[in-house]
C-alpha cells in the first residue's frame, strides 16, 4: 500500500473542504504541526487540515481514500511516541482535531458528558466539576492534550488505579472511517452486548483505523473527602508491601499510589519553583497516596490515619506526613508530577514507560539498575510511577558533567537492556505512550508472528487503502 | 463459507484426537450438549469432543481448518441465546471445554489467577476466597457456568456496578484460532498500550473469533465490612431518585443496586422455599442496597445508616430494614436471585434483557408497560434488575389461567414492541446475555449497515474459512 504526493490541484480540493483559512501550507505555519514534544521526530507535510465540522472531516477522508492520500489525525500533539506526528520525507496530511472542541451534552444524572474529539482534557474536566461530578483522568499534559489523542491511546495517568484506563472511561464513539463513512456509536449504555466490540478496537489503535471525532465519557460522583500522605521508605520492597497494606484497608478508596525515588526529590525542589521537601528527614524512597471517599471528609482523614499506623507497626515506613489543606495535597501531587520536568535542567534523559506485573516491580527495578548502571557508570536513575498499576516511568538522567548529544545518542541501546529485564518479566515496553513510530519496529521484535498477523488483518479489514496514518504501531507492507 | 458434513472418516480423525472417551456420539450422550436451558433451541450434532489439553483444542480446530467442519465451543451451557448450541439441521461439532477446568496459578500479591476455560465460576470464587480475596463477577448460574462461556459473553451479573463486565475483569487470554494457531495473550499487567486490542474483541465474540482456553482474571481485596438494605418505594422515579443519592453518598462502596416489584415480591414468597417478605407492609417497588467497605464492619452500617437516613429526609423511601447478620444479608439477594425461577410457576415468560441510559429507566418503564398492557390485557410485567447499570430484566408472566403455548407464541412480537421502545432510549436488546441465535436477525435489522459490515470484515479476517460457530452473532454469508 503506497500513498501518493498530493497534487496541487488535490491540494485545492482539500481546502476547499475546510476553507482557505484553515489548510495550512506555509512552512511557519505548519511547523507546530511536525515535531513532538521531546524533539525526537520532526516530520514533514504540505498540508494541515483543521476541519469545523464531523462532516468535513467525512469528505476529506473520502477524498483521501479515493486518491490514496495518507491521513495524519493529530489532537493537542502531547503524544510521546510520534503517532501524531507525519512521516519524514514523505507528504502526509495532516488533520487536525482543534477546531472540533465543543462539548455536546453533559448529563449529571446519567453521570455521561459527550464532547467532540478535540476538546482539552482539562476542559472536560472542568465542565464536570461545574456540574457537581468528577472526570477523572488526569494526567501531566491536560491543558494541552486532547481527548480524542488521550481515546487514541488508551491514556492512563495517575487515576488509573481507581477509575481505570480511557478504554474504562468511554462509554460510546463516533468514529469517521477511512471511507468517510461516519460510525455512530455514542451509545450511553453501561452494559451492551451486542456484537463485536469496536469501541475498544479504535481505542488505542492510534488512529490507525479511523478518526475518533466524538465520545461519551463516564463522569462520577465528586468525593467528599480527600487526603493525600506522603511516605519515606527503605525500598522498593517496602513500597510494595505498604501497597498491599493501602489496598487491603483502604479499598476503592484508594486513589494513587506513587512511588519516588529520593533523587527525585533532589531535582524537583532543586529546579521547580515553589516545590518543597514536606519531611526534614531524607529516604531512598517515597511514596505519595491517596485517598478519596464520598463518605465524609472525616473518613478520609481516618483512612489514611489507620493506615499510616498499621504501616508504622509494620516498620513498612521511616517518615510520614499528611496534608493539612486541599492546598498542601495539591502541592504533594505537584512534586509528583513535576518528576519528568524537573529533569530537563540535568541534562539528557532516556526515558521508559514500562509496566510488569505488580508483585515483579522490586525484581524488574533492582536487575534494571545493575545493568544500566553497568552500561553508564554515573548515570542517575530517576524511576517513578504508578505502583498500584505497575507502570514505572523509568527514566536516565546523563552522569554529571556527560556529553548530552553523547548520551541521548545511546536512548535505543538503553531502551534494548531495559526492555529485555521488562520482558522477561512478562511486562509492557509501553505502559501508556503506545507505539507510534518510536516502538513500532521493537514491537514487530518482540510480539509473536500471529498476533502481528492479526493486527495487520484488522488494519487491512478496517483501512484497505492504507492512509490512515501509515507506518504507525505496525509496519507498512 | 459453507461448512461440510463430517464422513466417519472424518469423526474417526477427530475421534483420535481427544480418545474414544471424549468424542460422544449417541444421542443419550450427545442430547445434554444440544439444548439450552430454556429450552427455546434444540441443535443437533454428529460429534461433541471433549479436549483435556490446549494442544488437543489446537488439533481440533487445525483439521476442522483443513475439513472446513463447523466448530461450536461451549462451557457449561447456561447461555440465553444459543450461542452455545449448535444449529438445528446442520453438522456442527460440540466442542466442550468442560474437562479444562485446570486453576493454573493463583497470586494473591499481585492480585491475579490464572485459569482453565473450563474452569465453573463458583470454582473461581471459592479459589479466590481460600486465598483472601474476592472475584466479584456473580450470577444466578454460577455453580455451572464456565468462566470461557462468561468470558464469550462479556458476563455481567450483580456486581458491575462496583466491579464492572467481564471485560474490566480480565487481564489476559489464551486463545485458539480458526487455524489451530495458539495466541497466547495471558499478560498480567494492568497497563499495556502495545497495539490494537485483540482481548476485548474476543471477549464477547461469543466464539465467533476463536476458542478461548485460558484466562488471567483479576482479584481485589474482600470487604471487611458489608451491609445489606431493603427498602421499600412508591414509583420507579423514586428508585431512580434514591440511587443517584446512592452514588454520591456511598461512592465505590455501593456495590449493588437491584429494583424488584411487588409482584416479584409476591412470586417469590410463594414459590420459593425459604424467602419471606421482611416487611410487614406492602410497597410497589423495592430496592436491595448492598454495600462493602475495606474501612471496617461498622463503616458499611453507618454508609448505609446514614443512606436511608437522608432517603427518609427527602421522602424516597416509604419503609427500610437493615439485615442483622451476614445470614440475612444472603437471604435478601436469594430473594432478588429468585426473581426469575419464581416466575415459572406461574406459566409462560417472554423476557427482555434490555438496558437503556440510566436516566431513561423511569420513562422506559412507562411506555413498555402501557404498550405490553395493550397488546395482552392481564399480562404481568415483572421487570427487576440492575438500575445502577440501566439494566432491567424486563420479564412478563402470563395471565392468569392464559394458554402458556398461545402466550409464548407471541414471544417474538412482544419482544419487538418492547425493543422498540428500548431503541427509541437508544438502549440495547442485550445488555448482558449476548446475540447468538435468538437476536441474531434482530441485530442486523437494528444495526447501522457500516456497522455490521466492520463486524463482518472481522469475522472474515479472524476466521476466513468459517468455521467458528457460524450463524452465530452475525447472519451467515
Amino acid at each position: 500500500m503506497t500513498t501518493i504526493i498530493p497534487s496541487p490541484e488535490l491540494i485545492t480540493s482539500f481546502t476547499e473542504i475546510v476553507g482557505p483559512g484553515n489548510a495550512l501550507t506555509g512552512p511557519s505555519e505548519t511547523a507546530p504541526y511536525l515535531v513532538e514534544s521531546r524533539g525526537l521526530y520532526r516530520g514533514t507535510t504540505p498540508l494541515v487540515l483543521r476541519p469545523g465540522a464531523v462532516a468535513e472531516v467525512s469528505r476529506i477522508l473520502q477524498l483521501a481514500s479515493r486518491t490514496r492520500t495518507a491521513i495524519v489525525p493529530q489532537g493537542g500533539n502531547t503524544g510521546h511516541v510520534a503517532g501524531q506526528i507525519p512521516r519524514e520525507g514523505k507528504a502526509d496530511v495532516v488533520l487536525s482535531l482543534e477546531r472540533l472542541n465543543r462539548i455536546r451534552d453533559i448529563d449529571p444524572v446519567g453521570n455521561v458528558i459527550v464532547a467532540d474529539a478535540g476538546c482539552i482534557l482539562a476542559d472536560i474536566q472542568k465542565a464536570a466539576d461545574d456540574n457537581g461530578r468528577l472526570f477523572p483522568l488526569s494526567l501531566g499534559s491536560e491543558g494541552s492534550a486532547r481527548i480524542g489523542g488521550n481515546l487514541s491511546t488508551n491514556a492512563g495517568g495517575t487515576a488509573v488505579l481507581a477509575y481505570g484506563n480511557m478504554r474504562q472511561l468511554c462509554l460510546g464513539l463516533e468514529v469517521v472511517l477511512p471511507t468517510g463513512e461516519i460510525w455512530d456509536g455514542l451509545r450511553r449504555l453501561k452494559k451492551d452486548n451486542t456484537g463485536y466490540d469496536l469501541r475498544d478496537l479504535f481505542i488505542g489503535a492510534e488512529g490507525t483505523l479511523g478518526v475518533i471525532t466524538g465520545a461519551v465519557l463516564k463522569l462520577f460522583p465528586k468525593p467528599l473527602g480527600h487526603q493525600v500522605a506522603f511516605a519515606g521508605l527503605k525500598s522498593v520492597e517496602d513500597a510494595l508491601a505498604l501497597f498491599e497494606r493501602a489496598s487491603s484497608l483502604c479499598g476503592p478508596a484508594l486513589t494513587g499510589f506513587e512511588l519516588m525515588p529520593r533523587l527525585g526529590i533532589e531535582f524537583t525542589t532543586r529546579h521547580i519553583p515553589g516545590v518543597h521537601d514536606p519531611m526534614e528527614t531524607s529516604h531512598p524512597w517515597y511514596v505519595l497516596i491517596d485517598v478519596s471517599t464520598s463518605e465524609s471528609a472525616e473518613s478520609a482523614e481516618r483512612i489514611i490515619q489507620n493506615l499510616l499506623e498499621a504501616a508504622a507497626d509494620d516498620g513498612l515506613i521511616e517518615n510520614a506526613v499528611i496534608a493539612t489543606s486541599e492546598a498542601k495535597c495539591k502541592a504533594l501531587w505537584h512534586m509528583r508530577e513535576s518528576m519528568s520536568p524537573a529533569q530537563k535542567p540535568e541534562g539528557g534523559s532516556i526515558k521508559h514507560d514500562v509496566s510488569v506485573p505488580v508483585s515483579s516491580i522490586p525484581a524488574f527495578m533492582a536487575e534494571a539498575d545493575a545493568a544500566v548502571m553497568t552500561a553508564i557508570p554515573g548515570a542517575r536513575i530517576c524511576a517513578f510511577g504508578h505502583v498500584g498499576d505497575g507502570n514505572i516511568h523509568y527514566n536516565i538522567s546523563q552522569p554529571v558533567g556527560a556529553d548530552k548529544q553523547a548520551f541521548l545518542g545511546r536512548w535505543r541501546e538503553i531502551n534494548a537492556i531495559v526492555h529485555a529485564i521488562v520482558l522477561k518479566h512478562n511486562g509492557s515496553i509501553s505502559a501508556e505512550h503506545g507505539i507510534g513510530q518510536l516502538k513500532r519496529d521493537e514491537l514487530a521484535k518482540i510480539r509473536p508472528a500471529i498476533e502481528l498477523e492479526l493486527m495487520q488483518r484488522i488494519k487491512h479489514a478496517f483501512d484497505p487503502a492504507g492512509i490512515m496514518n501509515p507506518g504507525k504501531v505496525l509496519r507498512e507492507d
